[in-house]
């Protein structure tokens, strides 16, 4: 169910001892740890003072853009809550307008994809994968700088939006409640549908293997949307689409797979050759974890409801701990959020989550 | 695990004996059935340009309380579709407005709350449950003018916005994807929660019963976001509200529990007293039958994906002989979408559909 070899291919990276030995890295094999290793989705974000200095005055594009404060804003967050991984500062549309669709963030209606697709002429219209993959280098500028700044022992994590929720998304032309318009183009057109996953998937794959050359050690794959879907549907439209993904990454580098309200495909996401299976708030751990083929075939990582952040320290410090008892102390568990902080959250509240993890868990 | 005594309390609101044995009400007590009985939620809306050509001119909420428009769409829907139940054309949150929140819907934006809820004296400020129940009597006329104009053998069914949904709209001051105010609010005033809770529980009680009395011969109450919680969230801060609502519905009347994304709490809901589970559409509906007792204990409301109308014929009604299949033509299985009637859908589909499940299940 894994993907053939991950674990098997050994160091073929050729990271150094700290590195490849991280807790992170070694929770992603399904190798036992010192402590349980713990990040936080979107651990960088708009809830830190230090990241809203940074931001004031220029768009969230620009920030992403820019080489040098993305790296800033992932090493300050990274430090600042002594996480056992971080992940780069980006977001997952800039490759659908690396792909040819205007991208804009609009204040507080979120993202907004100029010229929605809604039929094969705008997927042919599309811009060359390669070529798109390639604009991106401002992305493996920032995780090369990015890892030049981190503990030798600390993993940069890699990540992109999975070929559906991307395509999702430039179907929409933003986000959605029902995805009326992702549906009906599937359902009619599966030709048109099968061409515009494969175009976003051919992006991706270099775009995640230079992500990798840059530096970073792991990647995760942010299926936010699958879950509007049916298994049937999941098998039928987008399954061969993120194999094929998983497939194209380079061997040896752990694969985590994450969408919210999954519960119903996890096996099936599983099966695509995940490494790390991410379970959602909602979804259960351990039933998921064993769903999956257990802690012998598959690490997991969660699944913290974000919001309790905003709770009482102590009503959140038990939750965590009833995380941690779902994971069982087995090896293979990464602790994380089931979604990406609150931007209401107290960093104060995010930094002791991480140090209770690490007290809970020291072996 | 079932409300106590409802399929043993038998006719109890004298209902004559067509509509006692409607395909329907045989259906929610869990009885055989000559076919599976089928509506869809949502059946009256935008999607039918009926309902469109009364809308015209007039806003949502002037519909919803203009008895004779309310009842006429109804109707109109019900005999078009040839469905086996209506369902009163209204709206969850009138209940809120009649609470003392400004309602509005704004074009495109969904529904805005004026006031939003965010501490307890808010809550003591909400007007006196009784007497909203009371303003909302525009919709118990609409019942009593739609039962009239209705066969003979078909009921028209109530409905509500459960406890946990309505708060949340009013803490939101709308709809919200995160939550973050709902929650935290749960997580640190405990108190002005279940204060929240049971004021609007206390309203929502006598406004289902005089729908009853109206003429409603079954009640389905709509938790629609509370698949958001956890199931130890949904224990503590939920439960004990959703049950008292259950409860104080009037004896013999079935109820239909529905919330989307469900799938991890349903055995914890139909533990509530639902005489029916609704389960949405990427819910297992064979296993989630299982799970809350099975065909001898509870009935099973859904569950196709109101996408596939938008989609190919074939592949609709292909789609929905998988759901009967789900059911397995067991006694106790209605018929219906996982979630309401998309605005974009073609009425034929739906016709199409209702007379396939018809055609299909005539035993």
């Amino acid at each position: 169910m894994s993907r053939p070899g991950i674990r098997a291919a050994g160091n073929v990276l050729n990271l150094k001892p700290e590195l490849w030995d991280s807790h992170f890295l070694r929770a992603c094999r399904g190798e036992a740890t010192k402590r349980t290793p713990v990040w936080l989705m979107r651990q960088a974000g708009r809830y830190m003072q230090h990241y809203r200095g940074i931001r004031s005055g220029r768009s969230f594009l620009d920030l992403c853009k820019d080489p040098a404060l993305a790296s800033e804003v992932t090493l300050y967050a990274r430090e600042w809550l002594d996480v056992d991984a971080a992940i780069i500062f980006s977001d997952i549309l800039v490759v659908l307008e690396a792909l040819g669709l205007p991208l804009t963030f609009a204040t507080g209606d979120g993202p907004v994809l100029g010229k929605p697709i809604r039929d094969g002429a705008a997927v042919v219209a599309l811009r060359d994968p390669l070529t798109a993959a390639k604009d991106l280098g401002y992305v493996h500028e920032a995780i090369r700088r990015t890892v030049t700044g981190l503990p030798a022992d600390i993993p940069l994590i890699g990540f992109c939006g999975a070929p559906y929720t991307l395509a999702a998304y430039a179907i929409e032309g933003g986000s959605s409640r029902q995805f009326a318009h992702t549906k009906t183009f599937m359902y009619r057109d599966g030709g048109a549908w099968n061409a515009l996953l494969a175009r976003i998937t051919a992006a991706l794959i270099p775009y995640l293997n230079a992500q990798i050359a840059a530096g970073t050690s792991c990647v995760q794959v942010f299926d936010s949307w699958v879950g509007h879907l049916t298994r049937a549907d999941f098998i039928e439209f987008v399954q061969p689409h993120l194999r094929t993904l998983v497939a194209g990454i380079t061997p040896g580098v752990p694969v985590i797979l994450f969408g919210t309200e999954t519960s119903h495909l996890s096996d099936l996401i599983a099966a695509c050759g995940a490494d790390v299976i991410g379970v959602d708030t909602t979804t259960d751990l351990s039933a998921t974890w064993e769903r999956c083929g257990g802690p012998t075939r598959i690490a997991v990582q969660g699944n913290l409801d974000p919001c309790l952040l905003l709770g009482p320290r102590e009503r959140l410090l038990k939750a965590a701990d009833v995380v941690l008892a779902a994971a069982g102390g087995r090896p293979g568990h990464i602790f994380n959020l089931g979604h990406g902080v609150l931007k209401e959250t107290d960093p104060e509240q995010a930094k002791a989550l991480v140090q209770h993890v690490h007290a809970r868990t020291t072996r």
